[in-house]
């Protein structure tokens, strides 16, 4: 059964939402060449939209060369000439972004608006003070270099402190192996510009980061979804999919994965490394939050260590988003390639952000500062978790720390209505059909827990949360 | 006439190094399906390697499915799926990039090492102590964004300030029409992922930057290189290349050309956008040395006003490659995408570095460091001209200023060789090929005239600048 989820409020019309929804799953061969598409009539009626709005997106598919019309039978998915072709078009691709709309509103200088939806801490949680002392500090030290290149692998004493903070995550790494790049988005960027070619089929997490999906579907990648339990990747429908495709790669965070707050168990990295054996894809741990966690968890690269798995890191979470420092540790000669595409593709990193970063590492107290960090998101996230069963919502599984809850209003399907309602009132949510690798629509919604004790929220939610009825249509 | 370059001092073996140049010239389509390659006795010989190494990489070539060998006849160059399969494969691109092995010996920490093959100023010539001043007031301000996460499309302020430098140059820009990047490679990129898609072909200036060269084939783009005379593109190859060809865009130099150091003319400007309504494309215009000129040179953008011409500019040469900071120009909606693409490739750039600029461009009085910057190089190039004529050498054309200096050797082809002379004395020289599109042979060399005062330089040009005969052999 197909059902998209459409956004009334979004500035797309409605019928190119329709086109995108259902190119995003003939791309990804969720539909496949040959399968009818709903009548018009079936269709307009279960989105609750007209139906010249349906024929309108029908007749751009055929356009397209997605659909074709077959008289008085409807509408079937044409058979799309693979990989080539399976390369979307950049524009495209880039309205699939922007119509989950999430990171510009989350980016917005919007100074009231309440974020609860956003994917980072607010400004007054980082230690501001701390990055402005060492920043003074570095700007009256000789030695630093502030106006020519930097190397091109990164600041070679970060590299070396990396591998003292992984080795205490019992993940051996020498400083060669080590690339700094400027955030875990760009690092991710350049493993799947080596690794991966258009039309190449990868795992993800579903739920999972949709800058991830937005950047793969950018190269022309298609994008499988795993379905993320609490302990990890869902393991008969893995070993199912495995049978039917052969992914280059797996996306997943082991440690209070985005947007779930679940961890790998044991059991599941052990399995899913097995799998990555067997099957001979490579595993890539994007470990952002990592340092959120607040007992050591279970990482792929230490039960690996780094040979199939491929380790992000960055500390845009902790230290600062706006310095864009991240790295990869890998086997060292895929790290000298990854080192080859960033200066391809972007010359260096920049060795001043990351000569500061190294003092706060090294200076700055870093471990008691995120150890406040982290106790402090556990009682937001006690909190958090009162206040949404208070306005009758359940969570997906109880976080052990971080930033997020994953949670559904009782009773209620339809949150992308509840996003709209919630935008009228400034109050910005993250719906989770955007966390779906084919925005397929969820009854969950993720929650920033750094936000969501403002008043505003519980008062907005206890009004329009559980409200709804099941259909997903709006009593008033 | 098939006549690579190679590098006997290169860690990569000859027999690679054969592979990988004939690879490029069939992926450009430079050979193309059914040529016949030449004869491993002829190819041997003329390259001065062994059979051996010839019918190896021959081999290998076969074995790649880019030739095939016909009984009795010899070897030919195999038709190519394209262009799905005119995607390199990453590890070989990588490796044509590390076989010029330019950058990383610029960027190698090796003090006494001197660079006059360098694509930038050294650190003594910026205005290190002012970045200094700029950076410690910035840590006292109270308003800077420091932790948090930059707006997508950069720091707005920043934006503004560069539409004013843009009216300087008559081309009229608001800010929404500036997207910040990290560098002008990084503006490059997003360009080219967001307008090209693999098997695209494009038109680079011959010879050219190698950093976008690089770039480029990275992506799997067909690069054609259309020659670049004194006052721009050759007119009669251009026209001829575009009855064969239909290029998506033409990325250009207008000012300073890396590494001719020549302007485009007026007339060669006109009609160059001319060609490009007349045949559909687009023109990238790379300016990244335009604050160098003594003069105001002629702009692209400044005759076509956006429309067709995508103007890049960047920092790194005037007030610092560490900081990262660069810029695309285009027309709003364009601006809008690359934005996107931006986003979801790292998310955002460093608003902290792009502050910094602003204060810099704003408080800085960098218009009278910049002039100060200006005349120094002038000096400097007129010294490094008369060196070179003391040693032997002749320029391509005398330069309007800038930081390089193209120049051959009389009666010496083969300068590959001198580099690798000029390497075992540790003085780093940037031998013509790796500007050229298909890394092709040139007796051209680049020098910086920021080094290239340094005694060592002409010591060593004088001994073994002109002392080798034409073929290309030496006589010691």
């Amino acid at each position: 059964m197909l059902q998209l989820v459409l956004d009334p409020t979004s500035a797309l019309p409605l019928s190119e939402q329709i086109v995108i929804g259902i190119r995003a799953r003939i791309d990804d061969r969720v539909l496949r060449a040959g399968m009818r598409l709903p009548t018009i009539r079936d269709f307009a009626e279960r989105h609750g939209v007209s139906r010249y709005t349906v024929v309108e997106a029908y007749d751009r598919l055929v356009a397209l060369g997605y659909a074709r019309s077959r008289r008085g039978s409807g509408f079937y998915v044409e058979g799309r000439p693979a990989p080539a072709a399976g390369t979307p078009a950049r524009g495209e691709l880039a309205r699939i972004f922007a119509s989950a709309g999430l990171l510009h509103r989350s980016m917005d200088e919007a100074p009231n608006r309440l974020k609860v939806g956003l994917g980072w801490l607010p400004a007054e949680w980082y230690d501001e003070a701390g990055v402005r002392r060492h920043l003074r500090a570095l700007s009256r030290q000789p030695r630093v270099k502030l106006t020519s290149y930097g190397s091109p692998q990164g600041y070679a004493p970060l590299r070396e402190q990396l591998c003292v903070k992984l080795a205490e995550a019992a993940i051996p790494a020498s400083p060669e192996q080590i690339v700094l790049t400027g955030g875990a988005t760009h690092a991710l960027d350049i493993i799947v510009r080596h690794l991966l070619k258009p039309g190449d089929c990868v795992f993800v997490d579903d739920p999972g980061p949709w800058n991830l999906f937005a950047n793969l579907r950018l190269f022309g990648v298609n994008l499988i979804g795993v379905p993320r339990l609490q302990q990890g990747p869902d393991p008969a429908v893995l070993e199912a999919l495995l049978g039917e495709h052969q992914p280059k790669m797996f996306f997943t965070q082991s440690v209070l994965q985005n947007p779930t707050a679940c961890d790998l168990s044991p059991a599941s990295a052990f399995r899913l490394l097995q799998l990555a054996e067997k099957h001979d894809f490579l595993v890539v741990e994007d470990d952002v939050y990592g340092d959120f966690h607040p007992r050591p968890p279970t990482r792929l690269a230490s039960l690996d260590q780094l040979r199939r798995v491929i380790y992000v890191g960055s500390f845009s979470h902790t230290l600062s988003g706006n310095l864009r420092v991240g790295f990869v540790a890998c086997e060292p000669e895929l790290a000298a390639r990854l080192t080859d595409v960033k200066i391809v593709t972007c010359l260096c990193s920049s060795e001043f952000a990351e000569q500061l970063v190294y003092r706060m590492l090294t200076e700055g107290h870093y471990r008691n500062y995120v150890q406040r960090l982290r106790e402090r998101l556990l009682k937001a996230g006690a909190r958090t978790l009162q206040m949404l069963e208070r306005s009758g919502f359940t969570e997906f599984a109880e976080p052990a720390g971080g930033m997020f809850v994953w949670a559904r209003a009782k009773g209620r399907e339809d949150v992308a209505q509840l996003a709209s309602q919630a935008a009228a009132e400034d109050i910005m949510l993250a719906p989770g059909h955007v966390f779906r690798p084919q925005l397929q629509p969820t009854p969950y919604l993720r929650f920033n827990v750094a936000y969501a004790q403002d008043p505003r929220l519980e008062r907005f939610l206890s009004r329009a949360g559980g409200a709804t009825p099941v259909d997903g249509r709006q009593d008033r």
